[in-house]
This record gives structure tokens, sequence and C-alpha cells, in this order.
């Protein structure tokens, strides 16, 4: 593996679009993923972990460590899946498809170990790619605080800073599980990118880009098919509005990769934790003058050259598997 | 007065930074300020309209034409200045100064049929500038929607998209005045510029600057510096993160003539009309992926040039009168 490319660690809660992001960060020649970290929220965090292993099994990356990360929110001590993420990615995550089972297992370091420690180890070239909430992350902050400095990006799926959310209408889904954890991550001066509907919902993928993925006859162009077909199902119940499926994890792949992506603007973020509008992801009107800024947030993306990375990347890794 | 100079109209509800538009719009060499049309908000319009006349007595400009506009917004048949309004601008508007009273009073044409006959007359020369609610311009266009496609550019004071607002935490005052009204003109494709919160409260005006005013030893001087020392002195009970006093509706007039200033993000907005988020501004996510995008939000400010900008057109007008 060449020291040029980024080494990436996935924080999912593996969902459909979670397993597209899965396979964007293995196809692509710009990054080594070193790790994913299991998270609850469209899933149960077993449940992800374990559709995390099948899909690397599918995909022929039995290499790539599978952690365990929290199990519930910062502020509560248990989590239960809400009906619109099993309507939306299926009660199993995947569609309630039977993946082909690993053969392999979680590992017994936590999550937030493998994060602290991945950090101290590559420093500036380590990606951090969070799409569920971000409880993992504000918990190994907490835990050492050190990694704020020495980490090379954070690309996080989640928020909505200039379109509303669709949890409510104040806020998205991933920082509605965990306004708090959220808002202890935008309080720091970590380098970080907000990659959320904002953009995520400009990028859309239809059954013509999954008809191309059947059509390969392969076992993994069959299964993401399947899965992205059912993603697309759901959506014209939950958004009407859009014309496909929104590719928002992929999209914090593509953006930590290829920053030039996304048009972004620098913007220091808060979290409101209180009703009604928990979740909601806003500038910090205290540091709105503040010199510093370490937040960027994604307000547009060039969705043409997206989708085509996008499909360029995971046709041939699918046609090979 | 050249050809080549901008032909604004400007739609005040005259209190003190609504004060300071007007004289940053009198003092551009690039602008003729052509009317003012009077709103009600941050006092009652008949109230606003005199303040208007007198200040333009102040300032040596009593060519300059004032019409009376809607006295409450689309959705009542009432309207009351709230407590906060007054804390901010006095009760009069103009920090509970007696300004000399100005020898003649408004037009007889209506503010509306003023801005509609002057949008045909001088078409993409035109340059309109609400600070106050947008009743005015919806009522404008329900009654002429010709001056959609006519109007050079709208750039309004008001909104919040990218921060919180100031009269809740979704809303800024202007449009939460009149939801419905900013509603209908942001579901036009009229060429508008929202200058919101978002960069207002980024140009900030402090006691060294109405220092420099009061030692011009001028009536105007004098009575700028007063009521802007009363802006500054409200602001440190509303806005304490604040250091300063935000230049709401004078940034919009700057950008208006001189649209370099801001950094915009293009967006086709909505405005929530319904509790708890009535007022609040938006992208409209069933536009989002529209071709086509006539809305620019402002989302950062060049504050230093802005400032610069500013004391060099004001303090000159006030030393001469």
């Amino acid at each position: 593996m060449s020291i040029s490319k980024k080494k990436m660690i996935l924080d999912l809660d593996t969902g459909i679009d979670d397993a597209l992001a899965l396979a964007y960060a293995l196809a692509d020649p710009d990054c080594d993923l070193i790790g994913i970290i299991g998270s609850y929220g469209n899933v149960y965090v077993e449940q992800g972990v374990q559709n995390s292993l099948n899909l690397l099994t599918l995909l022929g990356a039995e290499n790539v460590p599978v952690y365990l990360g929290a199990k519930h929110s910062s502020q509560t001590d248990s989590f239960k899946v809400l009906p619109v993420s099993a309507q939306i990615h299926g009660d199993n995550g995947v569609a309630n498809i039977q993946l082909p089972k690993a053969q392999r297992t979680f590992e017994q370091k936590s999550g937030i170990d493998f994060l602290i420690e991945a950090t101290h180890k590559y420093k500036d070239r380590l990606f951090f790619v969070p799409t569920g909430p971000l409880t993992n992350l504000a918990q190994a902050i907490k835990k050492d605080p050190e990694i704020i400095d020495l980490i090379g990006h954070v690309t996080l799926m989640g928020g909505a800073l200039t379109v509303p959310g669709n949890v409510s209408p104040a806020a998205e889904a991933n920082i509605h599980q965990d306004p708090e954890a959220a808002n202890d991550v935008f309080q720091t001066h970590l380098p970080l990118t907000m990659v959320g509907l904002d953009v995520t919902t400009r990028t859309l993928l239809t059954r013509k880009e999954t008809k191309c993925w059947r059509e390969l006859n392969t076992q993994a162009g069959t299964v993401y098919a399947d899965l992205v077909d059912y993603y697309i199902e759901a959506y014209k119940t939950t958004n009407p509005h859009l014309d496909g499926c929104a590719l928002h994890d992929p999209l914090a792949v593509g953006v930590a990769i290829d920053p030039s992506l996304v048009n972004k603007i620098k913007l220091n973020l808060k979290v409101e934790t209180k009703a009604p509008f928990e979740g909601r992801t806003i500038g910090d009107e205290t540091r709105l003058n503040d010199s510093k800024v370490t937040t960027d947030v994604a307000v547009n993306v060039d969705k043409i050259r997206f989708l085509d990375k996008f499909m360029n990347r995971l046709t041939p890794l699918f046609a090979a598997h």
C-alpha cells in the first residue's frame, strides 16, 4: 500500500448507503481503508457490525478489521431503531437480504481505542469518516483530547445547514441521534467538514445505475443492485420530491478523498439540544466573529463529477466479486 | 445625475440602522436614491415615514420623495410595535431624539404604485432594497407580476440561513413580521440577494466610529452619533456576545451597490409559516435540484472593506450637514 494513500477509518451504522460508502472506500485508488468502527443508528450496533463484516467478505476485503463502537447515545442508556430507519434500510439494515456470512467476527479492541491509536500512528494521514451519530468520535476526544490536534481530517455525513432536516424540520437523523455528542465535537477545533443534506440530497442514484450493476451478473453486482433498488423504492415514500435515492454516506467518503467535489463555507457550528430544535446544526453566533474557523460546511456539489467517480469505482469492484 | 448610477429605492421601517442605510444610499457616488417607501416594523409606518422625511432634511436631500407603504402584514389587519423594537430603536425609532421636522410630507401616490412605475421606467437599472418586512414587495408583485422580469435586483436585509434568528432560534425579525409575504417573494424567480444575520452580525460599529462623527461638530454628525450610541447601548443587552452594534440595513445598501463585498451561495429559499419555525428562511428542498436558481444568500462579508467604505461615505456626508 502506498504511503501517499489516505488512511481511512469509517464509522458506520451499516445500512444501505453505508454499504455504498464501504464499497467506495475499498474501491478508491487513493484510499487505504484501515478499519471500520460500528455505531448504532440505522440499525443496532451488533447488526451494523455484522453487516460490515459480511459486506467486506462479499467484496473480498476480509483483511479490513471491524470494531464495536457505542451501543447508544451519550445521553441515554439504550437505543431503539426508529421505524423510519427500518423502512428505508430494511429490518436488518441491508434490505432484508441474507448476505453470505463472514467467517470472522469483530476485533476485541474497542472502536474508541482503535481510533485513538490509529490517530497517534498515522497523524495527519488519518482520515476519519463517520456516517452515523458522532458518539464514538466524542468519546474518543473525551478520552484523548490530543487526537484533536493530531488527526488529518474528519469528514462527517450528517447535519443540515441550508436545507430542512429529515427527522424534523430542524434536524438530520445522524446528528439527532446524539445532539450533545455532535455539539461536543463541533465545539473543538478539530479539522472537520460537514457533508450534510445540503449536498447529499443533490447526489441521486436511480434504477439506471443499479441496472448496470445487475447486468454484471456477479454476486456483488446483484447484492448491491438489490440493496439500492430497495432504497430507491423507500425513497419514493419518504422523499417523493427527489428523483432517486440520496448518496448520503458515499458522498462523505468521496469528499474525504477529494475535497474539490464540494463548495464549502467556513463556519463554527453548534448543535441545538433543546426541543423543538434539538439536533439542528447551525452557526454558533457566539463564535461567528472568531478569527479561527476549523469547520467547513459543504453547501454545493459537482454532482456530475461525483456520480461519475462513484460509478467508475464501484462498478469494477462489483464486476470482480 | 449620471445614467450609469444605480437607481435605488429603499423600503424602510425607519429605526436606527435604517437611518444609516438612508445615509449610505445618499452618500454613495454610484447610487441615485430615487425614493423611499415606508413600512411598519421597527416603528409604525407613519412614524417611519416621518423619520425618513426628517432625516432627509437633516442630510440636505429634500428632493428625495417618500411614499407610504403597508401598515401591517399580509395576514393581519393591524400591527403593534414589539417591545424589543422599542428597546433597540427607541419609542420613536430614532433613539427618542426629536429630529428637526421636515417642511414637507409624504407623496400622495402609494409606495406600491411608485415601485411598480419606477421598475417599468428604469427596468434593469432599478435596485430595490427592502430593510423591513417584505409586505410591500409582495403586494407590488401581486399587483403587477411583470416587475419580476423587469427589475434590476432586489437586495434585502432579512433572514438567517446559517445562524440562529433574533426573534426566535429560527427566525429573523423582518421575515418574521410577514413570513407569507417573504415566502411569496422567494417562490418567484426575482433576481434577489438575501443579506441576513449571517453577514450583518459580522459588520459591527463601535463607539470609536461614533466618536469620529461627534467630533465633526455638525448637526448631522451629532444626531447620528447619538442615534448609534443609543443602539450600541441596547445591543449590550440584546446581543452581549457582539462587540458593538450590527450594521444590518446599511450592509444591504452596500451590497446592492457593490455585490463583491459578500460571498454568496445560490439557493432557492422558502419561508416556514408554521409554529415553532415560522419566519425561518431555509433552502426549499423541493427546488434544490432545479437548474434555475435566482436567489443568492450572502454567507460571509469582507468586513474590513465594508466598514472602510461605510465610514468613507458617511463621515463626509455628516461633515457637510
